[in-house]
């Protein structure tokens, strides 16, 4: 069960003038639901993009890489299902047979094409049947049908995320509509497992990379569910020029921030529905840690708690057995933390200082807060003026069932 | 179920000339458990230990580094139930005056008595019931009750942890027995919840640390079930001196290496039970990396397999979707590796090389191996000549059931 977290009404979601969308089913992997994306870009759009650390990135990510250091793209190809990882090179031959059928289909170089997977790792690519869905995905290009984009791309999520919003940029109306997928493998460096926003904002191509880093350092690169970080994470921002304000020439502009504030609010959205609908989520927990020395140690010490198995499983079973929160501080690898310096707070609730349990804390008032569906665990470390906020969820029976089952 | 792991024989398990245990119930947490540990040890005893790198390590562990300062010990006080940490300067004049009531007891001074806590954080220590505990288990005092002492320490433990070994040092016959107990919040650095092993051998009080450090590295230092670092850790090493041989005096002898290769041996058995007993383990998995170009490197690949908990639970699935072993190795930190010169295997399955699914390789092959009860992960870098190996188990649906109730 996701928490707090539906499907976002399709009325919601603003076409983004110069992109088309063309969602199909391919029986990539399973027949009859929709797993191939097409999603095309009208020239003169520029894109920025992150994607995962992993060195064992799929053959898809390597190859937007190399395409994306040839030309402008034209077009993205996502398919779920298979995540052409692990597939050595003929993973990568097959990725780059995608963007050649694409491409010749669209009539533009297959470099100008960007291929992105999602699914089983280790499993090679249906060629066939991926390829017989190009010609019925450029035939169903549309402008006003994101919610089932948005539903094209989901693997185990169990809720569509899309998000949209209308901004003004130099006073001019400029739209914001962005999808994501992933509940599981989700943890920073990079990103989700993929996101997409558009815009017809008008931006310098460097500048629209600049800001694509910017937005994923303070959503996709803030958000962990299991700590797995997947081999075919991406995030992408199209920026299509069609809006009538001037061209964003430089980022220190009333302008940059306008789109970029825009567009880290959809990509903080799609971020979060991530986490919401973690697998097996129930409860939706922000790890807020203050006074730090530096941005790093906050994040080592957010990422710490993010990631223990047994703060995870304590805030599924609502059980405020809140050491376990102090034990993840304490091997946070802050190696001259001084413990008896920081306080923790559930909430409103100061649990601990000094050290020990706080004199006011009340078993009661733990409990009432482990009971919410959304709480933030605060830490606040006595040492500085840096700050870092980490969004995740608790560990349940379900994820363990999900990640058993997901193959079969 | 713990993974083929039965009770040791109490039998089988020797006495140590000069080491005594008094185990008792003293209704610290639960009544009619025994839950009170005292262990004395005859003048001229040595003692080896390490401790928790945890920041927020419990009073205990703090009282136990200042009393090895300054004199050797005479007793260690254990007791489960409670880990009396987070419990700020409350707790540790609770883990003194424990000391100072033992010390009376037993007519030595309270720095030669070391106190151990394993159980609940955050909440303080019945020292009532405890103090009230001492004189019974000062009266219970006796060489051959090991098996009784095993049960005593456990926490969320399934079976109890004991081990033994009679070899030979320089020729003459030296014994060598251990108890260990954890089950959860185990991750190196150190060690595991709480070891001891104590020894009738004659050795250098600097050179008997150095081996605890050596032992704890090839053993406690190697397991991980859910990667939490508790506060509470440590490991310790007895040396009574009561053998015939001649005093151990130098690192460089075959009679340093007989003694560390015995006491190894036990530290290995008593680590791997609690892997073996791992909350909810149903696979006992060895994470064996190699070809790396140093230890460390070969650590991080392994830890970051062994801590995946999407890994973790397709092996509880029996489901050789082993894309996901990859994907760990993939972001496990070692910036240039280059993914085409690794391979992954299964037990004696070549499963994966040059960066994809190995030609050879049939998922039959695959499913077989994963129904084992004990399996091994193999990964040939082929970058150096450096190796380590890690032991964990897979995460299954009790973990979360016993993380989930353990306070209630």
């Amino acid at each position: 069960m996701p928490v707090r977290l539906h499907a976002a009404d399709p009325a919601s979601l603003h076409p983004v003038p110069g992109v088309l969308l063309g969602p199909v089913s391919a029986g990539i992997r399973k027949a009859g639901r929709r797993d191939l994306l097409l999603m095309t870009l009208s020239p003169e759009s520029r894109v920025g993009a992150v994607f995962t650390r992993n060195r064992f990135c799929a053959a898809p990510v390597q190859v937007c890489r190399e395409h994306l250091g040839q030309m402008a793209p034209r077009a993205f190809i996502i398919n779920t299902g298979c995540a052409n990882a692990g597939t050595g090179v003929a993973g990568l031959s097959d990725a780059r047979m995608t963007c050649e059928a694409v491409g010749k289909a669209l009539g533009v170089p297959s470099e100008a094409v960007l291929p992105f997977s999602t699914g089983v790792i280790l499993e090679p690519l249906p060629m066939e049947r991926l390829l017989a869905g190009i010609a019925p995905a450029q035939q169903a290009l549309q402008p006003d049908v994101w919610s089932v984009a948005s539903e094209t791309i989901m693997t185990t999520d169990t809720v569509p995320k899309a998000s949209s919003r209308k901004i003004l940029v130099d006073g001019y109306p400029v739209v914001v509509t962005g999808i994501s997928k992933g509940a599981g493998m989700i943890r920073p460096n990079m990103a989700t497992m993929l996101g997409f926003i558009a815009t017809d904002a008008v931006i310098r191509a460097d500048l629209l990379q600049l800001l694509t880093e910017e937005v994923a350092n303070l959503s996709f690169n803030r958000i962990t569910v299991d700590g797995d970080t997947s081999t075919n994470d991406a995030f992408v921002v199209t920026a299509t020029g069609k809006a009538g304000h001037a061209e964003i020439e430089h980022a220190d502009t009333p302008a940059y921030r306008e789109l970029r504030d825009g567009i880290a609010e959809v990509a903080v959205a799609l971020a979060q529905a991530i986490v919401r609908d973690g697998e097996g989520a129930t409860k939706f927990i922000t790890v807020q840690v203050e006074e730090g020395r530096n941005e790093s140690e906050c994040l080592q010490v957010a990422y710490a708690i993010s990631h223990s198995p047994l703060v995870k499983t304590a805030f599924f079973a609502s059980d405020p057995n809140l050491g376990r929160i102090l034990a993840a501080i304490g091997y946070a690898g802050i190696a001259d933390l001084d413990v008896t310096g920081l306080r923790l707070y559930l909430d409103d609730v100061l649990v601990s200082e000094q050290g020990g349990r706080a004199g006011s804390y009340r078993e009661s008032e733990g409990q009432r807060v482990m009971q919410q569906e959304e709480i933030t665990i605060r830490v606040v470390l006595g040492r500085g003026n840096a700050r870092a906020t980490v969004w995740t969820c608790d560990f349940s029976y379900d994820y363990v069932r999900i990640n058993a089952d997901y193959r079969s």
